[in-house]
C-alpha cells in the first residue's frame, strides 16, 4: 500500500516526463516551468490550488481574502523566478451554499483587486459546481529577459542565505484565527478573555494579515533580478526549512543557518496573548509567507546592504551561509547549539 | 440573491477584466486565449476543471480514464483553435480514501497515455489534500502560427456548418454507465437482464469509450487550419446547440440546422437495449463527444469532400449553414417542421 506524498508524486512526475523539447527550458522541479518564447523573453508558467479546508477555511476568510490569496500565491511563484507576471487562468468549483448570495462577487472582487494591483489579467478559467467545498485553481504565465530566470539550483557553496522581511508571521496568523482570533472589516475581534492595548492590537493587526492578505514580492524579485543579484532564488510559501531544502537538493548543497538573524520581536508580540506560540517553529517552519529566500555571493554583500537605501522592501536579511555539504542543513541556536535542521514546513496533506 | 450561473459569471469576469495589453489578442470568450509570441507564432492557452459527482463517476471511471479525460478536455480547445498542443499543468486535490492503494499511480498512468499519445508535456502542478471528492483542474499551453488561430468570431451568413463524426456518442454513453452498464478491463458488463447479441455489444462498447475515452480532434483540427477551410471553429464539448450557439454570438449571425443530416443508426442500436433513450437530445444537445464544430464558405464545400479521399478522420458532415438573423437558430426535423433550437446542452451546474 503506498501512501499519498506529495513528493514522491512529483518525483514520479519528473521522472516520467522528461524535458524532451527544445522551447522547453525547465519543467517540473522550480518555482515556474521555464518555456522559450522569442529571442527577447522567456516565458513562465505555474500553477497554484487552493482547496477549502486544507489551504483556508471560511471560518475566518471571508470571500475577497480567498480570492486575493489564489492570486498571490501565483504572483509569488513568478516573483521568485525575478519575473514579471502577465497573464492567468482560473478555475473554481463552487459548492451550492455559496452559489447564492454575494460570495462570488466578493471573491471576484478580492482576486480583481489584486490582478489590478499586480497588474495581471484574466484571460479564460472554467466554473464547475462542486459536491463539496470551494476549490480554485489558478494558472500563471509571467516572462523574463531571455535567459534571466532566477533558479533553485544556482546556489555555490560560500554564497550568503538572505531572506525578505521577518518571516513566520503567516503562520502566527493562522494560530491567532485557530483560536479564535478574527479580523473583519479591518478590524480585530478578539476571543473572550483577551484584551490586547492598542500597540499590541497594532502588530496582532499585521500578523493576521499577513495570513489572509499576503503581498508577494512581484517588484523586490524584479529589482533583484535586475541587478543580477541572487544565484538562487525561491519563495517561502512552504516554510524556510522546506524551501532552504528544495535550494540545496537543486543546487546540490548544504546551508548553515544562524537563528539569532532572526527578528522575533513581532512573534514576542503575539505570545503574550498566545503564550502557546512556538516562534522557533513559525520562524523556520511556518509557510505561506510568500516572501523571498535567495543566495548571493560574497561580493554582492554589499551591493545588498545598498538596496537598505532606496525603496527596496522588504528588507533583506542575511540569515545563513551556502556549504558543500550537499542535502545537510544546520542551525545555530542563540545558546551556540548547533543542530541539524529538518524540513518541517508546510505539506499539504 | 443571485443564483450562481456560468454564464452570468464569464459575463461579469469579461466585463471586469477588458483586455489590455499588446501582446493578448484573444481573452475570455473563446476556446483559448491568443497570446502573441514572436513573428512567427501565437499561444494558445486553456483550462478545464474536473470535478468528481459533476464531471464523472467513480461508479463507473477507473482511475486512468479519468487522467485521460482531464487532458482530453483541454487538448480539444486546442483542436478547436486549429493549434498545436505543446504543455500543460496538473493541479490535483485528492481525498484521503484515494491517497492509499494504486488509484494515482493508474491516474497516471491514463494521463501520461495520452500526454504521449498527443505529444504534449507536463511542466508543472499543485498537489493537495481534497476534504471531499476528487479535483483536477489542468491548464495547457499550445500554438498556432502568427494570425492562424480559429476562432468563433469568423463564421458569415451563408456559410456552411460542420461537424465532425457523429454527436451524441458520449451522451448515449453517460446514460448507459447511468442505468447499470459498465465498461471494465476492454470489456462491457451489461445490467441484469441485458443481453447484447455480439453486432450491439461492438457498438455499445463504442459508444461507452466515447464517453470515457475521448479522442480529441487534433489533427484534424490541424489540418482544417493548414488547408485554411474553417471561417469559425469551436469544440462541441457543450453540445451542439450551446456550441452553436457560441459561435452565432460571437459572429453575430445565426443557424439553421437539418436533423435529417445526422446519422443516427450506432444511437439506434443504444437504443434497442435502452428504449427510454432520447437520440435527438443526444445528438443537439448531448456534450463531452471533444468533436470539432465548424463553418466553411460555400467555395470550400468542395475541398472538404475531397477531404474524405485522404486520411481525414472523423469524417465531416455538413449539418446545415449560418444565416443573417443574429442570435436566431432553427432546426428541420425530418417531418419538415421547423423548430426554433434552444441551447440545451451541458452546464455544469
Amino acid at each position: 500500500m503506498t501512501i499519498f506524498r506529495e513528493r514522491d508524486f512529483i518525483k514520479r512526475l519528473r521522472e516520467i516526463v522528461p524535458p524532451g523539447n527544445s522551447d522547453l527550458i525547465a519543467g517540473i522541479g522550480d518555482d515556474t516551468a521555464i518555456i522559450s518564447c522569442s529571442n527577447e523573453r522567456d516565458l513562465l508558467v505555474t500553477c497554484d490550488l487552493m482547496a477549502e479546508g486544507v489551504h483556508f477555511s471560511l471560518d475566518y476568510f471571508n470571500a475577497a481574502d480567498i480570492g486575493w490569496r489564489a492570486l498571490a500565491a501565483n504572483l509569488s511563484d513568478i516573483a521568485s523566478m525575478g519575473g514579471r507576471p502577465l497573464y492567468f487562468t482560473m478555475s473554481i468549483a463552487v459548492p451550492s451554499h455559496l452559489k447564492s448570495g454575494s460570495f462570488l462577487d466578493e471573491f471576484l472582487n478580492g482576486l480583481l483587486q489584486c490582478a489590478t494591483e499586480y497588474n495581471v489579467k484574466l484571460i479564460g478559467g472554467d466554473t464547475s459546481s462542486s459536491k463539496a467545498g470551494l476549490f480554485i485553481d489558478i494558472a500563471m504565465i509571467g516572462e523574463t529577459e531571455k535567459g534571466r530566470a532566477l533558479r533553485r539550483s544556482g546556489a555555490k557553496p560560500g554564497d550568503f542565505i538572505y531572506i525578505l522581511g521577518n518571516p513566520g508571521r503567516a503562520e502566527a496568523g493562522l494560530r491567532l484565527f485557530q483560536v479564535g482570533w478574527r479580523f473583519k472589516e479591518n478590524r480585530v475581534f478578539s476571543p473572550a478573555g483577551k484584551n490586547p492595548d492598542s500597540e499590541q492590537l497594532a502588530t496582532i493587526s499585521a500578523i493576521m494579515l499577513a495570513h489572509i492578505h499576503p503581498e508577494p514580492c512581484v517588484r523586490a524579485g524584479r529589482m533583484l533580478s535586475d541587478k543580477r543579484i541572487p544565484s538562487a532564488m525561491i519563495d517561502t510559501s512552504d516554510g524556510i526549512s522546506t524551501d532552504l531544502f528544495h535550494i540545496c537538493e537543486e543546487s546540490v548543497v548544504g546551508a548553515d543557518l544562524d537563528y539569532s538573524a532572526f527578528d522575533e520581536s513581532e512573534l514576542n508580540v503575539v505570545r503574550e496573548v498566545l503564550p502557546e506560540l512556538d516562534t522557533y517553529h513559525c520562524i523556520v517552519n511556518g509557510g505561506e509567507d510568500y516572501s523571498l529566500l535567495f543566495t548571493a555571493s560574497e561580493q554582492n554583500r554589499e551591493r545588498i546592504e545598498e538596496l537598505r537605501k532606496i525603496d527596496f522592501y522588504p528588507e533583506p536579511r542575511l540569515i545563513g551561509k551556502i556549504t558543500d555539504r550537499a542535502g545537510i542543513m544546520e542551525i545555530k541556536l542563540p545558546d551556540g547549539k548547533i543542530r541539524k535542521l529538518k524540513t518541517g514546513g508546510w505539506e499539504h496533506i
